[in-house]
């Protein structure tokens, strides 16, 4: 059967790399630390930089003690923290979940989103998503030989100073209009990164009748539901009529404990959703860390008693009020998030000079790539351009926003608001 | 473009589940303990019953105190984890290893090899494997549109009791029709998982010959190369003339540091074959946790000058004793492995009754089923059939043995084979 002589040279990769820009160099490592100066603030990423509370750490160290939680653990997640999932998300979903068939425990959110993508597109099926869009759906869309297809989340026109998450807006039209017969799969992500826009029931219940008339599955991710402001009601697109069977709800340990790099994540939905991802994610990882996944379980157990969620949600009000005081000074328009931990500031009328040495990274990309470089350099506060979120359409509405995180303490904010004040002169 | 009007009912997973047994009730789930009586001493999963070293569970405890080492890492590794990989395989692989380009910590070795199959499979590019093969590879393969090619591994014809794990051969031509035209990759398993063959430079050889002649990729999982006995070389692929270009080798903190709950691989190669696997890894998982990494970077650092990979190895020497003495005293075939913590039983000779109430899991399945269904329930020690690690044509090859994991406490051991003296009346 052999015989043939192929080429010298690498082994070429797989074709899969060539789409969702996946050898790209992407905005992380463009506007990544080391790249910028060592003093910049970084606002970037949403990197916090303070610890998980003292009592799930604790919890940590206390798994690190035992045999059973430093080995492997079931595919499916270790029992207690599917019994602690269940316990915290049973009343929130109006059922009593079932900790065998309905949870699932993946190596993060981001983990467990690729396995349902693993696990229910076949070639050329198509997944819509909301623009500005958290920019892992697209590679993990098309790695797993799916078709992102983008519907954009529009803003206010003419704003001209704060605005509401809430006034970005799906076009009803649009977003039929996108549907097609190999549509598989809506993602809908609220709290929305990096818009900060929270779902409003008529919003969901409008994606929901889509998703019925067109037997659609829906992925809600809701990573950022214990970050919801201002009373604002986080709605569950799962608890709406006839939705939880076509549903799997995405929640994170790492977003709602301040533990990102514990990469553990959770998934809940019918048993036909969750047995075929289980499939997947039992192949792609075999399992989740186990002594993390113990802490998380802890986490979720105390957390209620502790007041714990309210009190983050509290220093979360406190961050973000350092920004949006400092971005209502400079006077500029920017989006007041209901919910998330991001801003997106208009910076379309920063001015800098045509002829300012901008890395060669960032000379080929949009206006947004230039304004938060320069905002970085001169300013000393590192940004992520926007249009990274959108497809090339769509990058124009991109284009104008800089995303500045505040998952940080209150003293850098506060640095970084002061630091704000410079860009007062470059604004045009 | 819509308009068209699906059928109700479930959304159909991907075909893909309907590849590599994806969906079948595998081998561990039926042979898991929550099946088997509670006092079955378990040898069936390599699932170690004792803790990582204290100065490594340590190292993960100050970790967890640390604010950068309880968030994101980097996709390619904590930095202090590269480092580490690179002094303590640099001499290995007979090359300054670059940290930045050569090295990729990945979320365990299984989700390393999952990412290599992402980063280089298009579909139908076939990968071959030696029978019996660690059963995670199929699927993986399949889920990205591989197609796995067999060649067993054969046992020596009428041994009549204890053998080496050396004596399981490839057949060189048998290997050489394998090849095809489409053939991208070879996995080779050194030390081997379920037979203990820890592969000859003269078998090596033959192997990189025909990579080179076919421009082939080799994954050379290594997972178990702290674990080899009696002095027997481990010669890494990668070191061959002409090899390093061309193979990925696999690495596990798991295996090496008794914490395969930990979720800690890496993967060492050219730039040419780590890029592209950091592109898929980054989308698959973003990044691996973060405080293990830390901690498994302590472990690579201090465990030389610890002594203790000499040390662990003389402990895994001593339970491999255990079970050998055991079987020796059984007088029925088995193979002692070189390497890895597995023995293969020769259970062809075990009779059972016909009419034995065995589960219907089992009844549709080998011969190999049966026997260590019967061997669980009638001695109290369970294992694994090795036909699970066969394709179907190959299968009668694996109906021959049960997989016995040593990776216990001598005293679990020593009650286990205390337990299989009862085996003898069984055997005809």
């Amino acid at each position: 059967m052999s015989a043939h002589r192929p080429p010298p040279g690498p082994v070429k990769f797989s074709s899969r790399l060539e789409t969702g820009r996946a050898l790209a160099e992407d905005v992380w490592s463009i506007f990544n630390v080391a790249n910028l100066p060592a003093d910049c603030i970084n606002l970037g990423q949403g990197y916090m930089n303070f610890l998980p509370p003292e009592w799930v750490r604790t919890a940590a160290e206390e798994a690190l003690k035992v045999v059973a939680t430093n080995h492997y653990s079931h595919p499916k997640g270790r029992l207690r923290l599917r019994e602690a999932i269940k316990k915290a998300y049973s009343p929130q979903l109006n059922r009593d979940l079932d900790v065998e068939k309905e949870i699932l425990v993946t190596s993060g959110a981001n983990e467990g989103q690729y396995s349902v993508f693993t696990a229910f597109l076949d070639k050329d099926d198509e997944v819509i998503m909301f623009e500005p869009f958290f920019d892992q759906y697209l590679p993990s869309v098309t790695f797993n030989d799916g078709k992102p297809v983008y519907v954009p989340l529009r803003p206010p026109a003419n704003a001209t100073g704060k605005f509401s998450s809430d006034d970005w807006k799906i076009n009803p039209e649009e977003l039929r209009a996108a549907i097609t017969p190999r549509t598989k799969m809506i993602i809908v992500n609220t709290p929305h990164n990096p818009v900060g826009k929270v779902f409003t029931r008529a919003e969901l219940e409008l994606i929901a009748d889509l998703a019925k008339e067109f037997n659609l599955l829906v992925m809600a991710d809701e990573v950022y539901d214990r970050l919801v402001f201002d009373g604002k009601e986080h709605v569950r697109i799962a608890n709406l009529p006839g939705m939880w069977e076509r549903t799997v709800t995405v929640g994170s340990a790492g977003k709602g404990f301040a533990a990102t790099g514990w990469r553990v994540g959770w998934l809940i939905g019918p048993e036909h959703i969750i047995r075929p991802t289980l499939a997947a994610t039992t192949r792609i990882v075999f399992c989740s860390n186990s002594p993390l996944q113990e802490a998380a379980a802890v986490g979720l157990e105390e957390a209620e008693e502790r007041g714990f969620f309210k009190k983050q949600l509290e220093e979360y009000t406190e961050r973000r009020q350092v920004l949006t005081d400092c971005f209502d000074d400079l006077g500029i328009p920017y989006t007041n998030p209901e919910g998330s931990y991001f801003i997106l500031l208009d910076i379309s009328k920063v001015k800098f000079p045509e002829d300012y040495p901008f890395p060669e990274s960032v000379l080929g990309r949009g206006r947004d790539f230039k304004a938060c470089w320069f905002i970085a350099i001169e300013v000393g506060v590192s940004s992520i351009p926007v249009s990274e979120f959108y497809c090339i359409e769509h990058a124009n509405i991109g284009e104008v926003y800089g995303r500045f995180a505040f998952c940080k303490d209150v003293d850098t904010l506060k640095r970084a608001a002061e630091r704000f004040k410079k860009l007062k002169q470059y604004i045009v």
